[in-house]
């Protein structure tokens, strides 16, 4: 008979509605040591969550996070507010001895990532966790397990892009253009996500930025609303615009202690690209691809030299004998979506929660430090327009 | 405030999994008229029953099919049982006043499915669904709607396969390799799908079968369990064989009554495909293709004639302001999978039943019968080595 | 020391370019036991032929065919004529004694295919050739080969398509759509090559047409030069229209010897399709498929069974060291065209004429007759509405 | 009547074998106001070069380069010899007069880049070409043509790669892996013609490269012809071993003039990729994205904002009415191939001299010069581990 964990969950947002999906669903298809219980959800505005709790089944909730935190009933927290209130919360959260699940990416600044990681440290009693969903799409924990396995030898090349085109010039000054709401743009949203996933993936660390570029390609958008109250009559121009001052793509160049080279690209203006969130390595013994936008499939070049019928092999990732996570799921084919990500990590939190081992190995707070260094490192290098070591980023 | 539709689903197998999912899902991510309460499941092992119950939420359950019709409480019965129980599960629970949800095909033989049809005819107060959850892919709805919209003109080609492989030589005599269990191989599963996907996607009726074949590649399978008993210890070729007389696969030609030919393909042994539902339609303004192993993506042909920029645009329907279904789900590119067919189902038969609009048309018995006559008559078509009028077919 | 052939080619069209190009370059890439020499150049509009000849560097020419047959130095005769001229020209070229390579289809009729059969059988001295080039593209040369290994298994389906679209209904009422001039439409043209590869790659025979259905869609075409002049002033429909009576799209369902279903689909108005001439074949053991319209490219799933990284493999057939006629040519991916078919299959006539073995087998006019009957088995069918074995015709 | 180009030809090894055919070629499928002579091949083996001369139809040989110069009948000399050679050959053929047609990268090294560009310049009567071949691929030359129409809008990201796999760990030290004889490895090879594309593309110019990274992988190579001689038999590693002191990949970030953001990666180690030659645009107004292993093939996002049918259109650049060059070539899909792209640039080249226009801009030296320069910054962003202005290298 598996045990009780009782969640709460703090954000109601787009990543509260994936977690509390995750939470919901995970009972359904795993068979777990611990079953979770949607205990107790916090936002601020009251009246959206109570809808929010009854949609989703959470039995109780409050508007004030410190009260999560006093709740002794709670086993674990999840948190899905933005970033700049990860640190707080999840402080507090790990000082009153409960395990944490926070958002990617760690914290809005190094500053703030390396005092949760320091938390998490000190606390004894208290497992971390961090949302990057992406490791948990089978065709990727597949990829994680055949470079584990030794099948891609040494490791030349990493190329990851997240490319996106939901900020084009037509998109008005939302708080995600503000710098002092926002704390970045596509670099601490997107460059996160492969950046954890080039780590996750090849199992080691960043050593190098050699270069980077922010960019902020439309410096002007209209103000939200519209404006144009005061405007003269008949001016065509007559939308009122204000400063975007995030950036709209970063791109750096990187090297890894076991010597491969490594290029990353976030952007939210990739005309065409909604979700593209893709990876490739290059290795002595052979290659592996993965882009998001057909996320069930993992491409793979085995061996380096090649025969008459060698060639990159489709693999579709949802065979139940063969494929992680994927006896959990429907047959051969019956593909899955971007929720499915969510709910194997819910199954693996439950699991490491419960004893057990992760399908894959599951970020923690030091894990996710070690991802928030590479992307300081990459804005040092873009401000100072030099390579930046690591080790110089603490 | 919604009102609760009662739902009671008999099965518990692949499709009372996926259909208990949908149940659950729905109101999550639409708002609805009527709410589904997940009220009684039947199924034949009570052990097995009590836990998939738990697992799923469910709140009552019974190994008495007749009980349900009995039970004036539920609105609404999903029937998710072998194609040779419909008939007489459907006709009670019209009879009884319930609205009824069936899987596909509508039955295990026409006359099956033309008693079920009339049952549904005879009945005023019921309405009657078929689970053709393909035509609730974004893509194919997309689809749908282009048609309609006459994008295509007058459609010339329409070309579906249905290929699988999990039926290879390897596979042992289970009972769906016996026709007096299983009814029909290939044919009755997977073309079901396709013939009513092309009736869905051109809103036209099938008046011709060319010429059809149905074979057995595998006629020799050896038997589960291994068998063995009698064998001389160490033997290599121990294993005993039985016969296999159901279709391995069955292809057709056919004609709509608008003038467009067709091809239909489905099979088991098709190595390297999995679940490849693929339907391609070609018109005199254009053409749409999809795949279901990439089922976000719908593939259009704008115009007959080409400019210097045409050529085939690969549309991934997860658009919300553009795309069905896809506003109830996540943003662009954060791709759904197979089981959102059904919960799109599950919302279009809610919305029905509370007298809403369904996103795209929901096929009922009537509906369904239309596609089972076209599935006899290809099966007439291969027996009699000549080609079959659909007015034959009663 | 190579030796020389000395070529005559009837024919200055589409085919009479891609041939002349043939021999052109064969020498330049390929090591023959013989070189051609462009000797002889006959077609019947003396003004284009003079520059024609001029431009291909064809030594000399003629308007008149027989002066082809009755030229004692011409050692190989090259027809690139209308199927209507086929039987003619060719039975007059072996009765003189000279080899034939000749365009495919090998004839517009049975008839004429099989006396030229029978012609090729009784010449002791010359040779046939067939131009059925798809099977010298380097892909499909090394599927021959890896089904001729054994890499498939027993073959369960065969799947082809040609699906092109320059037959639409804003094309005029040219040759090609009138029966007593063009002889058939998509069926000769198109059928013929997939009915080839069909027969080539599978080393089997079609032993049974179980239905077709041939269409023609637009059976009423502006008439060329516009005319009109007839029309009554302000009458909207100021074109005139002549009857299209060739077949658009010809179906059909096959079975080989061995076992094997097959599908073919030709047709002219598959709008977004321009030269798509596919085929699929899947077996006990693995599958293979091709597509021209990426013709470096084979795509092979090797095994029945599958493991964690099997899949479709994409093949790029370029590599010097394992694929077909690739050595002939560049470095790996500096990728072959349309052209390049021909100009193996010339170096493959040329090896076979001076007594070596060709890279994969060269159809003759007794392999070709062996198509043209499958092709007539289907029109039969179609027009009967029945099923028919390939012994009914002859 | 058009007139004659006599040309002469240096080199003879894979691009004499390629530029040959292109001259061979040009005149069958272009009408042309100029038509080339293969007047005078020069190459340094005469007995090799007899057989080339022989097979290729080139008139006259000679093994001394400066007897090229001083052949007063030759109008155009094509230099396809080592980079070290461009500059002596390249100065003196413009000082006698002759059109030159060099092969890519102009040169070796930056100092013999600006000598060959100052020398063009000083000539008043010769052209000059540089051998770009992919600008010529009708895809790339139809993505030309659209950015400027304004297709694209401004242009936010420029993205390239060239990946090759021929240089893996198994290949011996060849003089390509030796700086003192091949120059540099990667970057001048690889980088050069993606630059290239990047500058054709956008019309604009790169006006600083943000980081760089140049990676030897492969540090030790078995000596060519195994050596081993004074092993001892049995030894197991009786493999003598070299140093590579070439780069395998150079990866570097780079912004033009208009804003955009660049990415640019060549290397000869990505096990899967044989000529993987891509480049992608992203604009304001759309994308554009091509990759040469499916050649004939361009990949067109229009606008930014999308409609319910909008999505990436994969345009078949081979229609004769829209399509640069494909009038000169096959009917619709019938595919070119690598060797196209050199014919289509010779047909450039004479209808230059000719003076007509050729159909999208030809690099002369100094166009090349440009791209060497950037080359020449990635080299010093790598060394120097920091931003370089372009201003810096002249």
């Amino acid at each position: 008979m598996p045990q009780t964990c009782h969640v709460a969950l703090i954000g109601q947002k787009f990543m509260g509605r994936a977690h509390s999906n995750a939470w919901a669903q995970v009972g359904h298809f795993f068979d777990l040591p611990l079953l979770p219980e949607r205990s107790l959800i916090c936002a601020r505005d009251a009246a959206e969550l109570r809808d929010f709790a009854a949609r989703w089944g959470w039995q109780r909730t409050t508007t004030d996070w410190r009260e999560v935190a006093a709740d002794d009933t709670i086993d674990l927290v999840d948190i899905g507010t933005p970033n700049d209130m990860h640190r707080e919360q999840a402080v507090a959260m790990l000082e009153a001895g409960k395990h944490v699940a926070c958002e990617k990416p760690l914290a809005g600044t190094l500053d703030d990532a390396r005092v949760m990681a320091q938390a998490a440290k000190r606390s004894k009693r208290s497992k971390t966790f961090v949302w990057f969903n992406y490791r948990r799409c089978p065709a990727l924990a597949l990829a994680h397990r055949l470079v584990q396995q030794g099948k891609l030898g040494t490791i030349y090349h990493v190329r990851a892009t997240y490319l996106q085109s939901w900020g084009g010039p037509n998109v008005p000054l939302i708080w995600r253009f503000q710098r002092k709401v926002a704390g970045s743009g596509a670099h601490g949203d997107l460059n996160a996500h492969i950046v954890d996933l080039a780590r996750f993936l090849t199992g080691d660390e960043i050593v190098e930025v050699h270069g980077a570029v922010a960019r902020t390609f439309i410096r002007e958008r209209a103000l939200p609303g519209g404006g144009g109250g005061g405007k003269i009559a008949g001016q065509k121009a007559g939308v009122r615009k204000g400063k975007s001052d995030v950036d709209d793509a970063v791109l750096f160049l990187a090297s890894f202690r076991g010597g491969a080279v490594a290029s990353f690209e976030a952007t939210r203006v990739a005309a065409g690209h909604q979700n593209r969130n893709t990876i490739e390595l290059n290795g002595s013994q052979g290659s592996l691809r993965f882009d998001f936008e057909d996320m069930n499939v993992l491409h793979y070049h085995e061996g380096f030299d090649t025969s008459a019928t060698s060639g990159w092999t489709r693999i579709m990732c949802t065979a139940a004998e063969h494929h992680p996570y994927a006896a959990n799921w429907w047959p051969d084919a019956h593909v899955l979506g971007y929720e499915h990500g969510f709910i194997n990590m819910a199954a693996d939190v439950l699991r490491v929660l419960g004893g057990k081992r992760p399908e894959v190995p599951l970020p923690d707070f030091a894990d996710a430090y070690e991802t928030q260094r590479v992307l300081e490192a990459a804005l040092l290098a873009a401000k100072e327009r030099r390579a930046v070591k690591l080790s110089e980023v603490k």
